[in-house]
């Protein structure tokens, strides 16, 4: 990486869940929250703002949020303010631009917050603007909105690797159980057997209720500052050692294939290599487990098992506390919710509790992590890569 | 400026006005212009892509419009990819961003791209859409959209300062007049005389017409390179030397004061700081007269004259070819018509073909520009400064 190196040095979330809250007031609860756990931070202290949103626009009604978010949290940025979209990753999108923000000399502590509001008083309203964001003109009158998708890349892969319910509620089990040592998780203290996932509806078939993430109200912000300004704030920072993206497509018709998702391997890669590590190094792993088949092509996507095997990693555990590296030790989407535009936010601020040995449920010894979200149909992979503390 | 030198190389605009297109064939269309443009540029050399996009979830139900961008332009970005939203400056947001990756060094040649799509078959709806830019929970119950705002700023004007219809006029004038010479402009080759001007339909009081910036199908796209690259592309680069914004209030009750702009002053001194040049340096000038009263208010806060002496300004011709500084050659979002996330992006065209010598209306022997745009409720605030050629 060049340019100057970045770390975060703090992090909060609000309760996830369904919240009776505006985004507005989200974004104050969060704000609120952040300052309490980073006591040093001072709202002169940051010079610039991303806000991660998906969709404001169609769930509270609102453009422009980025100042909205500011007033709210009690900032006036003055080096750099926007927000950044990119669909179900918008939270990550916020971070890489405080990064590079920061690695350019543009700010030195910048804030990246994500926030989404999306139980509204008509949930039809609400799912009908989920489906906007995969392709309106070409796929949606197939019907192809998220569980429908992700249920086709279920079936498809166990047509062709014989993957069975039992792997998608070995994933589900796992990030509820993680969850439940998360209060501010959408189902704290719910309790999901594999036998309870297996008898829970369908939503698309194989997809049952236990294999989805659910419509989320909340939001997650994180401070980053600049390797001279990082000392002011903590000990135990979350150096930012490595980032990639890949777009693939948008149209669906232009996929190479349901089951294999290349770009996820080239966005690792990418992230993996500025990093100078590989796979096998990380400890710990945030993953984007909208759906659980998502979770399971995922393992395959990254290298930790070859092709086909996801869903075997998945039942041996191999993602779970003991096993290779911790997979969504926060919860992931299955459990803690998915607030779009927080989603990402919030898993680095599991990041930096893993890196910096403040987390609930710790990876053994973590010094690695890495954070992937996708976004619509899958056709855009972003990964981030984490190492903790020490020198810049 | 920290990190490495950036440059703009290249730029494509659509024609602007009311287009039978959707979104993705707008970005298709400015993705054609601009190969051609940049002939020596290809898919592969973009690394990068970066979307300004204010509202397609509401005009064209599409989130996630990136990945459709990159589908429509050919590109499949491997390093970042993104969209950047601010309301009106979305455009110089997605360039900030280009700008901040390559600096840091995540990326080597980029492309930004404003895209939008405001004539629907329901102008009412389109309408109700532009409303969520401001302040929709305290602003817009009492009906501040952007013409009464913006009709309240030059009512107070006009009372603290004396200014004049006759100088909104003369702003409307003489960016009618600039738009005659560029084709893609949506008000190309319409003549408005100031007495045809003072004659048209009152919107707001006293906005008339010709004081507002019309709902405009768009995009346009830039390439930036970092300083290794540049030459790949191009003899005649334009350099950004400079950005800055301010974000002051999101709530109409919080603002200071409706004539003072000391958001933009502040985004201002920051911009031109970094570029260690004072505003009588800049040459050329595209601000964002969204309202004629937005240019009158803008030349004061850039302190280009006293304050409530921007009228006298325009008047005087201060800011027409042969004055002080050319403002807005290219026509301005009066003359060109204002599609939101496109309109930044076509700014920077402009000032790269100022600067390179091939302008319509070339402001004479340039070698500093400034972009400004506004969003919202004149709230927030970002510039950029820019200069001609030579090293880097």
């Amino acid at each position: 990486m060049t340019g100057r190196a970045v770390a975060i040095v703090g992090g909060a979330t609000t309760k996830f869940g369904v919240r009776p809250l505006t985004w507005a007031e989200l974004a104050q609860e969060v704000g609120a929250a952040l300052f309490r756990e980073v006591p040093a931070l001072t709202t002169e202290d940051v010079d610039s703002l991303f806000v991660g949103a998906a969709e404001p626009e169609r769930f509270a009604f609102q453009s422009h949020v980025a100042p909205l978010a500011a007033e709210q949290m009690g900032l006036r940025p003055h080096r750099i303010i926007q927000r950044t979209e990119l669909a179900c990753a918008s939270g990550q999108s916020a971070i890489r631009s405080a990064y590079a923000a920061i690695a350019s000399g543009l700010s030195d502590v910048a804030v990246a917050v994500g926030v989404e509001k999306m139980n509204l008083p008509s949930m039809a309203e609400a799912n009908a603007s989920m489906a906007c964001v995969m392709d309106r003109a070409w796929d949606g009158p197939a019907g192809a909105t998220a569980p429908p998708f992700f249920a086709m890349v279920a079936q498809r892969h166990m047509l062709e690797h014989g993957t069975t319910e039992e792997a998608l509620a070995a994933v589900s089990e796992k990030n509820h159980r993680f969850a439940n040592a998360n209060p501010h998780s959408q189902f704290y203290e719910k309790t999901f057997s594999r036998e309870k996932l297996l008898r829970l509806p369908v939503i698309a078939p194989p997809l049952r209720l236990g294999d989805c993430s659910s419509m989320t109200d909340g939001a997650a912000a994180v401070v980053l500052a600049s390797e001279d300004h990082v000392r002011r704030y903590t000990r135990t920072p979350a150096w930012i050692r490595g980032t990639g993206q890949y777009s693939d497509f948008h149209n669906l018709a232009n996929a190479g294939s349901l089951t294999e998702w290349p770009g996820l391997t080239r966005a690792a890669h990418e992230a993996l290599g500025r990093a100078k590590i590989g796979i096998r190094d990380v400890d710990v792993a945030e993953v984007h487990d909208c759906f659980t088949i998502s979770e399971i092509v995922e393992y395959e996507a990254l290298g930790l098992c070859p092709p086909g095997q996801g869903g075997t990693f998945a039942t041996d555990g191999r993602g779970d506390l003991g096993g290779d590296l911790v997979v969504n030790p926060r919860g992931g989407l299955l459990g803690c919710g998915h607030p779009l535009g927080a989603t990402g936010v919030a898993q680095a601020v599991e990041v930096f509790r893993q890196l910096s040995g403040t987390a609930a449920r710790p990876a053994e010894n973590a010094e690695w992590a890495l954070v992937h979200n996708l976004s619509g149909s899958a056709n855009v992979h972003s990964v981030m890569v984490y190492q903790r503390g020490g020198a810049a």
